[in-house]
């Protein structure tokens, strides 16, 4: 079967947000130890994404890296901000998008003020990819986050690659290190690379129940008459990344001390809880629907 | 006594930082609802420090501004750096620095990723200061963390009242907010509002012991050859503020795993832990002792 071709080219991104340091430095440590992450049936390759953020320690400059690899924005010679044109030259080296000669997994890792633990976020369901997931999900740190979309739509980096992988480590501010999310971090990387050489070697994979997590919708920040934010996420759901939120749940709490209540009318499981870098999307929180899936 | 004279002029300021949101969103809190911190015995006024950076949602726009306050830097026409600008206004607004006509306190709310609770920072062993320090230590989430600084030489905003208290809210993610966090920062300004009141007043008050951790030195990320740290916060020192730290604890762990270890001879308190902004400055920690005095 095609899916279980041998997966060659494996590109390891970190510092596409040059504030998030786990990437950041897990990077550098294996560019100091490459043996670390070389395996016998493939070549990996480390990138760091956004030096000018890196070096700055911020998001991005002008704009957010990892919302510029639509197929139609790397085509498009009119988009030059620091970052597009960054996307443009990962593109020639990890990519080209939507060619069999693009890298066959990019890992691309992240860290997130919610607490996500290590989640894994796919935008597709490969089954090459599902069984090197498989093999992660015992590890009670590891979450498989499914958010569907189309690789030519898709504005997110991995994309360029044939299947992606997003890692995002939580909960760490931007900007700083915690050591245990760091040494965690690394090791999913370990085993996610131990999976491939394992799918390469067809070695036999006993198909297993994994939960998924399936992206629905995001869910603003109430606001007021400015368009300002005028509540906060509730005590009761903050850090509750993953656990269920159950119709009648409070979800917010307004400055001034006013629950605002979960108006769904089914229990669901939301993530980036809280993620500071998406209050200026618009994005207080996803909601998700949890299932589980044999692979 | 003069100490026990009345504190007719206290300031709230916020947004000194200006991705600190606490701060930031009481401050406006208060001025939709300006009763809340009124009380009869003395006038509060509140303003926000750095509009520009609040503004960007970050730190500072090209210096901080809580370094801008010394005697000698306010007296400078030559800086003019939007920071420097903005103190002098401020100075003028809320002190000046030295003179009697200056605010009486000024509680000024910063945020930290340092697990620190909300600790209240005094540059002065002021009597009537630690009189109204005295009756919020009950509180668990309260510290009282003394940096002796004379007031001349202190570059940080509160050193222009008469009294100062710098109010550190957290952990918190600078750029977020964390409801629990606000909600309780708020009860301890009301607390020191009553206290102040009960003072005026001349309520009686029952002298009590009171831990003090008092500011000996800073200490930096170990850092390789091209001066970058090459260690993280130990994960047994992580989030352990104001926790006794022992002669041999752990306190690094390089981005190799190697661990290093707390090499002075007797056991002190360590603070801002992992404070990211902290990291510019050369600070991984800062070391305390504690003392238990009775005012």
């Amino acid at each position: 079967m095609d899916h279980l071709s041998p997966l060659t080219k494996i590109a390891i991104v970190g510092g596409t947000h040059g504030n998030e340091l786990t990437g950041v430095n897990l990077i550098k440590k294996w560019d100091r130890n490459p043996t670390l992450i070389e395996r016998d049936s493939f070549c990996t390759t480390t990138t760091l994404a956004n030096h000018d953020a890196i070096k700055a320690c911020r998001r991005y400059i002008e704009k957010d890296l990892n919302r510029c690899f639509k197929q139609s924005d790397l085509n498009d010679p009119s988009l030059i901000t620091t970052e597009e044109h960054r996307a443009k030259e990962i593109n020639t080296e990890l990519g080209p998008k939507g060619s069999p000669h693009a890298s066959d997994i990019i890992l691309d890792l992240h860290n997130t003020t919610a607490n996500m633990g290590i989640s894994l976020i796919i935008g597709q369901k490969d089954p090459a990819l599902l069984q090197i997931l498989s093999k992660l999900s015992s590890n009670p740190l590891v979450y498989i986050y499914y958010m569907a979309e189309g690789s030519e739509n898709s504005p997110y980096l991995p994309s360029i690659a044939q299947r992606d992988i997003c890692v995002e480590s939580g909960p760490q501010a931007h900007g700083s290190l915690i050591a245990d999310l760091y040494f965690e971090t690394e090791q999913v990387v370990y085993a996610a690379l131990d999976a491939i050489e394992s799918l390469n070697n067809n070695e036999s994979h006993t198909p297993q129940s994994v939960d998924i997590y399936t992206q629905q919708y995001n869910v603003d920040f109430p606001r007021d008459e400015q368009n300002e934010p005028n509540a906060m996420i509730h005590p009761n759901l903050q850090g509750k990344d993953y656990q269920p939120l159950h119709p009648g749940d409070p979800i917010f709490l307004t400055f001034d001390g006013e629950e605002l209540l979960y108006e769904g009318t089914e229990t669901v499981y939301p993530v980036f809880i809280n993620e500071l870098a998406y209050y200026e999307k618009g994005i207080a929180f996803s909601v998700t629907q949890k299932s589980q899936e044999i692979f």
